[in-house]
């Protein structure tokens, strides 16, 4: 029998999710999107059924996955009512508990991974941990998770909390590092993409070394003149200097020990 | 004829460099460290003389490449004359005129890399950056750039030290956020490794779209709930509660705009 699916959003990861449920032979039934356009778009896209209206959303699907923002979640669970099958979420900062007022049978598929419309990822190179509120859920939301990826592992929301929170700095943290450089050099004329040699190497060598171990620059031997040229030259963005001031103690103080 | 080189130095950059120099046919005619080791282990790698005596470095040389730390160069280059030769510095912030009060022939050869003993670096991929004090120092040092890098540039000396501003922040405190992330997920025991994709993903989106635009994360719309719950677990990391809060506000800040 084949298992099927109502997806709650159609952003950017409800979209690399339904191309990826779809591929691995799951069936999508249905689409709910706030917005008309987006439910009707990425319904089309996989040919299935779409909604904004909550109370419409079918009754007989094996999964009902929530890929909503992590404070419409709440609201949308008070709404549709507590139809059979295992409902997830996909956040990575929301406690499995969320569910526990509303829910009967369910659980988290949270796939470690920054999302965007306009690049597609494959699915089965991405992390995904799961968690669910029985042994016989659980059993449920491994098959599925590992059907969509070749890396499932299983952990709490605890652990879930701190690997979301770093997630945040080596995904979004080190992407605004990227954005204050690439206002640098447009500054000065210079490309950027011939950072990106050095950015990709800076991933590379965590294949084969710990971050500490691989941390260069000025910062780690404190080297001042080199700091403070660079925060005079930083005198015009105050955020931007209070940032190198910041991380520059901070790797030095690390490396000091 | 063989353009012979000099090396000052037997740092990481230095035995990248060497590596490279011999592959692409020139002649390393001396190695020069402070430390008999590190002199020792490169010349014998490269077949070549070394010296741990300033003045004994060779006179007759085409290049005299500097590959010491920044605050090494000036007095190094108080103690070897002023030899034919062009002389190169490789730094990212010190300006070209360090040479102008020991030199004739001189100018600037930066690779922009992030170098490790350790782990080698292919440096044809590498962007190389270059400048000197005349036309024809500037035409044979744009020479050897060629040579060794396929993506050779000519910026002065204001530009390179933005440049090398800029690549502070993209590797070395993008490095520290995965530090950071490295230590928060060794708490939870989750493996470094899960990251991995996540990061290399975060690099692959600057092929395509601006750091800006690739921007993800509960700081872009300062999602408050994500923010301080994740503030709270770094209750007992005061410095890297501080880097969180100042880095959400900044982008908080870019992305309201």
């Amino acid at each position: 029998m084949i298992t099927s699916i109502v997806l709650i959003g159609a952003g950017n990861l409800a979209t690399c999710l339904a191309h990826s449920l779809q591929k691995t032979g799951y069936e999508i039934k249905q689409v709910y999107s706030r917005t008309e356009a987006s439910a009707a778009s990425l319904a089309a896209w996989i040919s299935c059924e779409h909604t904004t209206n909550l109370n419409k959303i079918i009754s007989n699907a094996d999964f009902y996955i929530y890929a909503v923002n992590d404070d419409a979640l709440e609201s949308v669970l008070k709404i549709i009512p507590d139809h059979n099958g295992i409902h997830l979420h996909t956040a990575g900062s929301l406690d499995m508990a969320v569910f526990e007022k509303y829910r009967t049978n369910y659980g988290v598929l949270y796939p470690l991974q920054t999302f965007s419309k306009t690049k597609k990822v494959d699915f089965k190179s991405i992390p995904v941990f799961v968690e669910a509120n029985s042994k016989e859920n659980l059993v449920e939301t491994k098959d599925l998770a590992r059907k969509l990826s070749s890396n499932v592992s299983i952990i709490d929301s605890k652990q879930r909390a701190k690997l979301h929170l770093a997630a945040v700095f080596s995904c979004n943290f080190s992407n605004h590092m990227y954005s204050i450089a690439a206002e640098l050099l447009k500054e000065t004329n210079i490309d950027f993409k011939h950072l990106i040699p050095l950015i990709e190497e800076t991933c590379e060598k965590l294949k084969t070394m710990k971050p500490t171990d691989a941390q260069t620059g000025p910062a780690v031997r404190y080297d001042k003149k080199i700091i403070e040229k660079h925060l005079s030259l930083l005198n015009e963005k105050p955020t931007e200097k209070e940032i190198y001031a910041l991380l520059s103690k901070a790797i030095y103080n690390k490396h000091k020990e």
